[in-house]
């Protein structure tokens, strides 16, 4: 069960690393939605490997082969099934690993889990690569919820401690607009800095970690549940289906802790005939359910655990400790490319939110 | 479908804070568990409100009436059922409330979604009151993870920014005992600057938040599973079902992304001839999966919406602006009367997953 | 997970037959809805024991008390609770029964599967008492069904062998007014055989079953889905979840299995602006969606378990043959009381589809 | 949501009858277990079109490609995905169906459904081609099944009203290798007149209908569940997602009505060590759990809907009765093709309720 996700729409993730294809089914989506390809694919391609000075070497076209749920360039409301083929492996590189496990990775508790049968190439299911099929249900759902006047997008919020700073979006009226393309920060300078401390861990045969921040903005008030079915709870259970993240907070945050009530509060007020709040502490959720302003989010990304340096690990079969040396390219920086990712996850739990409706 | 939890388990919430009673129904508990009534009883007077400085002068008795599930002293494999009458309610305080919104509550996106006719006395569904029905459904998996040498402990991290340190508790090998029972952190100085901050807070009219930390030690490794039903999904999936909880991190969360990997990544070594990792930066999740190390994680707790102080509101039949001052009585911080509800949480999500299995 | 029901509603039932109390909630329902308990009173004693000659004579009230989820009459879109106390119980009755099983009844396979944990007075969870739970439920949703033209109407298609003939209920366009109400047959005259069959088994210390045939009409074209959450489907697993069910028919069904296509077929006409078709052997669905047309299925209902006779049985701890006199008071035939209930279970499933949508 | 189906296994269905590829994903399938590719193309060959004289002449090799979940012929843990291209298709046989639907199809709900967006050709999502990818799954659990010494097998208990008779395999003790492999019935000659009986319907451009009768044995005592997620619950979801099928009954099903308590009560002994029943009318399930003696269902298959005779049906766009003439090629009978169906969704409902357990 662990591989499937939604409730009004049903997410189902396949693949892995190194297997013959990665995809994703997704049930339940309305007929008669129009799909732009174009437009996937431009929102793929900012995932995809290999294009930045940050990312792994390894190259895959990640271009999605559609099997089913599209005719003539709508849904047809059956389900709609994607897949990639895997293309550029190196298997060879991670023979090792099953004796001696990867500080940081699932490969120890996948080994007990699965008792030695899982696929440990390139990670199998685990790899960040089967974020690729996620970018597909969800740059589907992203441009659903575009035509409906919902935008989502997120920026780096911070990496290897570097903010992306002073304070440039405004989490009651976000302009989402100053967020660059290329490397998705607000203040270039401070991008740039970022990249610095990503070139130097990469020297270093290291890794640095970030904080990714994520804003919908046209989510109109009303939508969401109280309790266990509340929008933080189905954002949270899709966002930390995303590899590396292990923190999630919704507006004021953790930061929020240290402010008192009388500051923490959003103040209502009526703005061109309109319910608003004049700061948006709460991140545009209350008790679960939708305010009408934007919903502000951070995702924290941990420093990519597959690092050059020697690492102390252990050999399973030995019982014994040993030092361990990873092969193979990975990125010194899982945060820049989970951008898109983290708007996918956003956009598939909203879409499937507002399927439901009030 | 909102208050509605669990895979093996299905438990639902029910109840408003000032309707007939709360409580909860609990699916899929296996057969002949033994079910200690006074040990529960003890785990509820924990949360109960009117036994603190810090919480509201509301006084309930929380004693549950099991309806049903329970046989002799023992689970007959029959849903359990168990509610808490409401006695002591004040519905008049909230008359105005519907028209007039607190911030920082649910009142405004309820009044949306429901159209006016939710149960607006008392907060209804949203009130912090139905964390009760959640403390008797974790209580009981508290009971039953603990004959399996699973503790959940929980701490105050730090209140109004006033934190429980020097570093008090080792996430390699907690030691839970050391977490005062009455005002529950490990620095007994700390703790008390916490409470004096809450009652100055208090005096102002104002309120204060928190940092719950929680420990869980004896889960075995193996258990979870990648993407959507990983132990950081399911908790967070629960724990953001307790109202004012805006933040989630496990491990080392968002301090660590700030980490290099060499210093995130916990270091495997053998000790007593177990696999164990010399750090816990990990919280002792990979993959969704547990590690075997103790699982800690971090809940930010907003400070009370509910405050004495004026506050700028709307009317939303007038759709003008209009002060507010909110009547009847309320925590001046929940974050310590919340430390028994994450740890029902908490137990009410392992045993979840226990009950599933590697 | 036995227990609990459903997609965008979710019901759990939950209580065993001399517990404290037998009851259910159900959440999902939106805010809003009216609540006639008057209406709900009058049906739930179509189901009630004790007020037939062919029922127990164990008499209940069978008024539920309403715990949440309804406030002023209407319902405030929390989760409905609502429970019965049991009263009249004779627990002595069952006592040789954990070591004895009754043939027909679940009380072997209870055994093993709960390991003798199980509440075994009155059947406890497996007991047709807790079909009084359903019909709160079943009969709310009866309502708000009604209250959008869509009625559903049960009868007694067959008792003991003896059919409610010559055919009497047009599947295109069903009067459903015919349906007597004290005995629910459209054949005054078949009913009266019907009941001297009963009290002929009676008599002997014996049981007789019955077939239930049901009729939901004003149901709009294009709710359901293909597959596995089709219209039949939803129907299938709640109405299996009514005991002493063991079978399951929609339109013609098994007799239709000996038509032509061309015979089985239901040709389409128009009538009145509408689409409609001249027969109804699809029982108003095709492939999982409806058609429009009236929904029509069929329920077998076993001859009742307990019986007077001495019955060949086991001890299973001596492990060898046992002859089994069974004690207490049972229906010599459960399908008249199970009318409503099929009713019920046929309303939350259709409200269910409903919330949907198409 | 409507294609995915099971609680500890997710199995999602997709594609069209003549999209690029139909296929399905598996998810929470344990890891190290056996795939036996050979055994598996031989299950899929049983249902395979084109091989008999009462199938469509369409010819699809059906094949299936793995895509991921299987790692040097063993499950690794990850979802398994599979899916077969389509290659044979004449979608200018569906042009004009969707003004004027099939009388016996879901193309007139579909159409109100989906708005006109759904993908028509070959009945798209509905079309019986969709079971290929059920029998994949099924034929997986089969396998693993059978490695646990349950075995599962079907036979064509009636066609065109034609019995597979005299009683040919014993509830009790059914020998299934008496299942002639070809045509699936027990008694030779009954199989020859129901090939009679098929070949004269196609003659006369018309089709028939049929019961199929499944057998599971070696299921032991203690699964399942009381009321939602009984045997026959589980059984009935899956089912009920076979085209065609608009019947299921358990045991004596509607036979069993007409019997007296004292004849359908199966009365309890041991045997060799342990507890058997003497009779199996309950079809192996009382109170939704298994009895340990073999499961016993039957399901009603509808004659074909897709008849070569002229039909009336309407225009949907000029709102007036037409004749319909369906070209294309079709089975004159779908029931000995739906045998191997039939065992391939209850094995994956067994499969699910085992990997529960008690």
């Amino acid at each position: 069960m662990s591989s499937t996700y939604g409730d009004q729409l049903k997410l189902t993730i396949f693949g892995q690393s190194h297997g013959p294809a990665i995809g994703m089914t997704l049930d339940g989506i309305p007929a008669g939605l129009p799909v732009d390809l174009t437009l996937l694919q431009d929102f793929l391609n900012r995932r995809a490997p290999g294009n930045h000075a940050y990312s792994t070497s390894r190259r895959e076209a990640d271009i999605p082969e559609f099997l089913s749920g599209i005719t003539d360039g709508y849904t047809c409301g059956a389900p709609i099934a994607a897949m990639i083929r895997n293309t550029n492996t190196r298997s060879g590189d991670y023979d090792t690993l099953k004796d001696c496990p990867r500080p940081g990775h699932a490969d120890y508790p996948a080994q007990i889990k699965y008792g030695g049968a899982q696929d440990v190439a390139g990670g199998g299911h685990f790899s960040g690569r089967l974020t690729a099929p996620l970018c597909i249900a969800g740059g589907l759902c992203k441009q659903w919820l575009d035509a409906k006047g919902i935008r989502i997008a997120a920026h780096l919020s911070s990496v290897a401690g570097i903010h992306d700073a002073p304070e440039v979006l405004d989490p009651v009226n976000p302009d989402l607009n100053k967020i660059n393309i290329v490397f998705p920060v607000v203040n270039t300078e401070a991008g740039e800095k970022m990249q610095e401390a990503i070139a130097a861990a990469r020297n270093e045969g290291d890794s640095v970690g970030g904080i990714i921040e994520c804003f919908i903005t046209g989510v109109p008030a009303g939508l969401g549940d109280p309790m266990f079915d509340g929008i933080e709870n189905k954002l949270a259970q899709i966002l930390y289906g995303i590899p590396a993240v292990n923190g999630l907070e919704f507006g004021s945050g953790f930061y929020g802790t240290g402010l008192k009530g009388s500051e923490n509060n959003d103040p209502y007020a009526i703005k061109n005939g309109s319910v608003v709040t004049t700061s948006n502490n709460s991140g545009g959720i209350l008790g679960g359910i939708t305010t009408g302003m934007p919903i502000v989010f951070r995702v924290a990304i941990k420093p990519t655990p597959s690092i050059a340096k020697p690492q102390q690990s252990i050999s399973l079969s030995a019982m014994q400790e040993q030092e361990l040396l990873i092969k193979g390219r990975h990125d010194p920086c899982i945060a820049p490319r989970a951008v898109p990712v983290v708007e996918a996850a956003a956009a598939i739990a909203i879409f499937d939110i507002l399927l439901k409706g009030k």
